[in-house]
């Protein structure tokens, strides 16, 4: 933490006076609290992993661009020295590509995002299912071949011990970038395998809408393989992947949502992923203390 | 139509060469095809009606904006002159205040578009379900806000002959605008009542994402009220409330789409309701003649 404490203690992206002090390092109920890279975007991997202890955090959501910056083999070392879990990788999967080519390129993308989650410890790969290819409508279609490359990802996943998390993604991404968007239809695809192979990643921001969901994650159990907080706010930016918000600053429920994944049984870290041009202009360190006042005033007392 | 054959025969927005030549009154396959009012929004309700009249269009979807500006007396004697049916009425709904003089007011302001509906000889009142007021993040009690207000209008819209038609609205809405988000959901909310009562408007850019919407749509039956087309385009606007596109410039797939709303019994008019700011700045003959054609090449087939 740096800087004056009456400018860690405002929040960001909005500036409000923060509702509740910062939980300090060592505090239970940062337990299980984990930074998402893409939170603090504009910092290096190696920046994450000291923001993250500075900030008693216990775990990282890592993604593979900045893991790719410093190498494989130092950011392992790095992680494994800095005490944290890596809550998941980000991302695998884009699978929807038409052409045999096309799909042959994405499980051989995908074989080497679940060697580097093996080599990282991270045991969820993110799948973020991809958009229909230009020019295709055909929806159905493209959600049968993300089962395709699921299935035929298993055994080599399995083998590394790695879990396949199916991100079921916001409809407004289903025709660019996910073409899995409820809980209902990811629970679906993951279903003929076994939940140690293939599970949900639970995302507040694409599944806060749906209907019946919260009863959906009570019954969904082992499937669920990471949960993902962000808020939904409106009105939304020009850039629609740039629409997260720190949570308390739209209009998700986090306390009946997070209820609901706690009955489920989940009992793995929670992500703070937030892609937002004001979030990532503001300095990391003050994300993070935002960010932890806002997950024990509005999560972590529902886990 | 105005202006030189050359211009009509270009598409608008995007200024295409036109793939089919535009339909001429009296074509067959015009026969099912409406004007929704606020595809030319720059069209006084006089001219909306001149201009469906001049393209050979059958019928035309109101707004009753344009009709309070006219007065409603002679807005419908206007349309019973035209000879043009009136597919809807857009729209009522916005039901989910949670207080109590909020829901009176809501009440209040939907007998008031029945009385219009019937008046205009509107079969279909199209309610959409309004979003969380400021502040209210309980989602459910916002939809089952929608579910009693419904009730309460059954019997005065059944007595005027009006159904109420609920339109479930794409989840990017789900927080602003309509808390209904699926066919699956309005179909629920229609099942209490008789399907002369209260059915469901389809619209494709509100449900083409939606997981097994075509087999849904074919066991609809007679609670289909009114099928809307436009298309969804990626990127989406910086607003998104004008991101529908022309039939063919997105990701829809109305063949499949429409096959499943025929199936299910559909028999009636088909509006085209595009919000989008490029639209509006065209000239509306050349909209309704782009919206002719798109629509005879990739919709009426398939009725």
């Amino acid at each position: 933490m740096t800087g004056l404490a009456a400018e860690v203690e405002s929040d960001v992206p909005g500036g409000a006076p923060a509702r509740v002090s910062t939980p300090q390092p060592g505090d239970a109920r940062l337990g299980r609290l984990s930074l998402n890279q893409r939170t603090t975007a504009r910092w290096s991997l190696r920046e994450a992993l000291d923001g993250a202890r500075a900030a008693g955090l216990p775990a990282v959501g890592l993604w593979r661009e900045p893991v790719a910056e410093v190498g494989l083999g130092r950011a392992a070392r790095w992680v494994r020295e800095s005490g944290l879990r890596v809550s998941s990788l980000c991302r695998g999967g884009f699978f929807t590509a038409s052409d045999g080519a096309g799909r042959a390129a994405a499980v051989a993308a995908n074989r080497a995002a679940i060697d580097e989650a093996a080599e990282l410890g991270a045991r969820t790969l993110v799948l973020v299912p991809g958009g229909l290819p230009p020019g295709d409508r055909d929806l159905a279609a493209a959600r049968a071949r993300v089962a395709e490359a699921v299935a035929t990802l298993v055994p080599y996943a399995r083998e590394r011990g790695v879990v396949l998390g199916i991100e079921p993604m916001n409809p407004v991404y289903a025709a660019d970038r996910g073409v899995v968007s409820t809980l209902a239809q990811a629970l679906e695809l993951a279903a003929p395998h076994a939940p140690d192979e293939v599970g949900v990643v639970v995302d507040t921001f694409h599944l806060w809408w749906e209907p019946g969901v919260h009863a959906l994650l009570e019954s969904s159990g082992e499937r669920i393989v990471s949960y993902q907080v962000c808020d939904w706010v409106t009105p939304l930016p020009a850039d629609t992947l740039l629409a997260r918000g720190m949570m308390g600053d739209g209009h998700v429920d986090f306390a009946s949502f997070t209820t609901a994944v706690a009955r489920s049984g989940y009992s793995g870290d929670v992500e703070v992923e937030i892609f937002n041009a004001d979030v990532w202009a503001a300095p990391g360190d003050r994300v993070l203390a935002t960010m932890a006042r806002r997950y024990v005033e509005l999560v972590e007392p529902y886990l």
